[in-house]
């Protein structure tokens, strides 16, 4: 948002994407990702068509063959005619690559099915947070039609949690046989997710994973520490069920995918409040308000200012409370 | 910040702490994660004495054996009577745990050593942002007379990779052998390395990975697309050096340590700005810019409004560019 938008960029690249261009809807998303004044103008535009869509959030640690499920997931919904699209968070680089992109090959028999989309996302770098462009990126997807958006990331870092917590269904996906150290992230994993799949489910070890998660997601439900008390403003099924597929061969995807379906209705149903939806709208309208913040500070204007009060807190002249407080004065 | 200061809570602990008491210190870095209006009084009343310790980030995939290695470092810091601290940043739970466990045990041994201070922090739900409070953290320990700060990170989100932009010198750490998943995190994190550490320098393949990460490094300079510009605020060497250690029986820990002292020293010398000083001071000012903001929004007086604001984004009547302009009128 540093340039004054070129009034209609945005706006045709909204409709040409609605349209079914795929190469709008992709720079669409890459001016959402740099927060461009077109991204602003193209938002604006397509916010009210989106609402729609089932987010599903699909996280958990390296190796579990996240990927490759949810290429079977998309199978699936591509067989009963839905559209679905994947935002692919990658943490590895800005540019798509590494692990992920196995799998974007196993995706190219989607190249030209017009209701499938996939698109890989930086995970750095985002101005505004993460959160609150893969919210954008989603309603962008919702407007254009997609009524099922898989939005999969690393599940090891805080922005990835934070990715979950707008979706309207979290699925954590693990492989049977996980290190120590992975183990050890699990637990906070396990707070966030609606549904948890214990994948490569052809493996020995496979049933035993997923009768030792059960049992430990019954003892969270007793045993949760007061300090660790769960967010209000995302109530939730106290036990998630723990699901048996196999990414590779297709075993569970079905169930999976009904699952998934089930969760959703459910929430739909539902007399308590849009919890996933206030979290989306939270996450871009904070995102954006840190953008303009940010943008301010660091505007033409203000830079040599800005820059000199940094100075003064990085020689330990000036405290960065006191800073902040100089900054809000002036802003 | 949403009380108002018992005054003197934050100056006393601040006081203490210095002093050498290791509870207040505790307290202290509970309040800094926590944002308490103590934490700002304490901070605001250390930050002048603070700007001489050598901050490092350690980071890098799951798996490399950075606890190991850092408690070897801590240990060889030691020998030389230098005071140490580690902020340990837990990505699985608000709670201390997990993988990082083990080794905390092992560094039961410092349990009566005053010079040695080890702090495992929650990566979640910190309000202003993981960096800035890990830089107030760092600036406090900094301020207690610990010349050498370890920061510790698991290396896979966007938050890891901030936490990493704040110290002065960064060492990514990694295993010989590594799958597929990880080795595509390592681009990502090569960009942020000053020193990248082959660790468990013991194992087979050991001599041989260092030498395709010196190949690799070799290219990624080479061949750096326009896209992935560096950070002009983050000057540092072109190449990263690449040592082999080993934690477990602390062979080459020795040269680690002298080769982290020498960069820092290199740094000061130079005519350049410090950098990581400055972006030190960002993360605490925009985190508590951030910080400030958000509590704004959430105030007693204004929540009603934000809910209902926030609402009509979920329900998709009010875009949320719309409704960020809104907000920022009326704060």
């Amino acid at each position: 948002m540093t340039a004054p938008a070129r009034s209609g960029t945005g706006a045709r690249l909204a409709e040409e994407a609605r349209a079914g261009s795929r190469r709008a809807l992709s720079r669409l998303l890459t001016a959402i990702e740099s927060r461009t004044p077109a991204a602003e103008e193209a938002l604006r535009a397509l916010y009210p068509a989106a609402g729609g869509a089932h987010v599903v959030g699909v996280t958990g640690p390296p190796g579990g063959g996240k990927s490759t499920l949810v290429a079977a997931l998309v199978a699936e919904a591509r067989a009963a005619a839905r559209p679905v699209a994947v935002l692919a968070i990658d943490p590895s680089s800005p540019v798509t690559g590494g692990a992920i992109l196995g799998d974007r090959i196993r995706m190219q028999q989607y190249a030209s099915d017009r209701d499938v989309f996939i698109r890989s996302m930086a995970s750095r770098g985002h101005l505004g947070g993460l959160a609150g462009t893969t919210a954008e990126s989603a309603a962008v997807l919702d407007a254009c039609g997609f009524g099922l958006v898989f939005i999969e990331t690393v599940g090891t870092g805080q922005s990835e949690v934070e990715v979950a917590s707008i979706a309207d269904t979290t699925m954590v996906v693990q492989a049977p046989e996980m290190g120590d150290e992975i183990q050890a992230m699990k637990a906070g994993l396990l707070e966030v997710a609606d549904l948890v799949v214990v994948n490569k489910a052809d493996r020995p070890g496979a049933d035993r994973a997923a009768m030792q998660l059960r049992s430990m997601l019954t003892l969270g439900v007793e045993a949760d520490p007061a300090d660790r008390a769960p967010d209000p403003d995302r109530p939730r099924p106290k036990r998630p069920a723990v699901l048996l597929a196999s990414g590779l061969d297709g075993k569970g995807v079905p169930e999976l995918l009904a699952a998934l379906d089930e969760h959703q209705a459910g929430r739909a149903h539902a007399q308590r409040p849009h919890a996933a939806r206030i979290a989306r709208a939270r996450a871009q309208v904070e995102g954006i308000l840190a953008d303009r913040t940010r943008e301010a500070l660091w505007s033409s204007k203000r830079r040599a200012a800005t820059d000199a009060l940094m100075e003064r807190v990085a020689t330990h002249e000036l405290d960065p409370y006191a800073a902040a407080d100089d900054l809000l004065k002036s802003l």
